[in-house]
């Protein structure tokens, strides 16, 4: 759940890196979303499921890479993702966890060493956070931060494509930008495919079964103006959607807004 | 005025080359639009002034690159533009020019052999045939080529930024599109900056100063379906409706459809 947080919690750490970020997390020193930690470094959403669930849910990411943008898979038991950091253990680089059974919450925990099974695959999928950075810095004004809220993020009537078990509605994020505006964030995103890319959507909500921008399904509703027109991006929402409607016996995903920091600097995602 | 053209008139000529169309009109084998001679080829809109006023003319397209992409600017009085192709002569290269004293049009000529004058300066825009071309490529549907009409265009409440004496609201041009349809759009066309590039506006006609689709102020009006989003380019119209307002002593421009057909293939315009 790649968005929603307020931005507010947590504090900048302007020099630090994604390896710095994770020890201190590992360490036990960043009890807080990781919004603010380790700047210019790709963030990540978790996913862990059994084997028996992996091969159909990589399926579905490589399916819909837009909700989905696989960055990195680990072999089965393996708690190490070594493309996202050399040091990097799954198991505890995440500040807070959310374990699941049969599609209900059993508890939050801090790391994951008393529930870790061999049998267990870890995803992690591209996040919105990196191509947010880049529209901050081309001076696009982002409104659920201007508004200090989580992005507003909607289901939408634009259906996944199936892999196993594994379907659903896409959901979206919105954010409102005037025309001109609109145009530079198709432009900026483009460039970075692997965190959800280009929109799917502008203007007109109804078309994709969003009946009422003031009411999004999760985060917080932002106004917008009448010379803007909403943008909708795909969200790292829907494999968490995708995976709760499935209930799989046992499954981990990383806690809304606490995310995995990596090595990968935001720059190094962008194809141009 | 690169869009002024109904598409029906002229026939397909495809595998001609640039140099092999120019040749053909030059010859006066070649007295319609050149909508479809040298498919991939670049082709430009032209305007010839004094060059007293050559300097600010190319100011103005320095400053306002969207409407007014210069291709090339020759000598003055010279009739050659080699970057454009080795043996382009610009006094018989177009099929049907345009002749203007102050203001107004004083003749339609097939070459300006008669005309030409040491003092003339030849400069070459731009053009959104190149950019509709890799749209359709897209497989996007160019809703004024399934009308077999002109594409619609409107002056706007955007103000180029002045030179000299020339200055004037941004002409646009409007194709409709369902939003993801627009999202391609805004890609393919980022492309092209040379030839008009990405949108300059979309949706929302009324904040740039259009108050009725229905009513063009050039070309013909075309059909938005209430699932689409009209998106805005800036338009070579633009500077043929600047250069009429400063009403030079003498002028010269191509005619509506006629354009300058050149050595430049398409694809080698695309930034990336």
């Amino acid at each position: 759940m790649d968005t929603t947080i307020t931005r507010s919690t947590g504090t900048p750490l302007k020099g630090e890196t994604g390896q710095e970020a994770r020890r201190r997390i590992r360490g036990g020193g960043h009890r807080v979303p990781t919004a603010y930690a380790a700047p210019g470094y790709v963030q990540g959403n978790l996913a862990i499921l059994p084997k028996e669930f992996a091969a159909d849910f990589a399926r579905f990411c490589a399916l819909n890479p837009k909700p989905c943008p696989l960055l990195a898979q680990s072999e089965p038991g393996d708690w190490r993702l070594p493309t996202l950091g050399a040091d990097l253990d799954i198991r505890t680089d995440i500040p807070l966890y959310r374990v699941w059974k049969k599609g209900e919450l059993i508890e939050e925990v801090t790391d994951l060493k008393k529930v870790w099974r061999d049998d267990l695959v870890a995803f992690v999928l591209g996040c919105s956070f990196s191509f947010e950075e880049a529209l901050m810095e081309n001076g696009l004004e982002l409104r659920h931060m201007t508004c200090d809220s989580n992005v507003p993020m909607f289901r939408t009537n634009i259906e996944c494509k199936p892999a196993g078990p594994f379907h659903g509605p896409m959901v979206v994020s919105m954010r409102p930008f005037r025309p001109a505006d609109a145009i530079r964030a198709v432009q900026v995103t483009t460039r970075f495919p692997s965190v959800h890319g280009a929109p799917v959507h502008i203007g007109k909500p109804e078309l994709i079964g969003i009946k009422d921008l003031a009411k999004p399904d999760y985060g917080d509703a932002v106004p917008v103006h009448d010379d803007e027109l909403p943008v909708f991006w795909a969200c790292g929402v829907t494999p968490q959607s995708v995976v709760a409607t499935v209930k799989p016996e046992f499954c981990i995903t990383h806690a809304p807004g606490y995310m995995l920091v990596t090595d990968l600097l935001n720059a190094q995602l962008a194809v141009l």
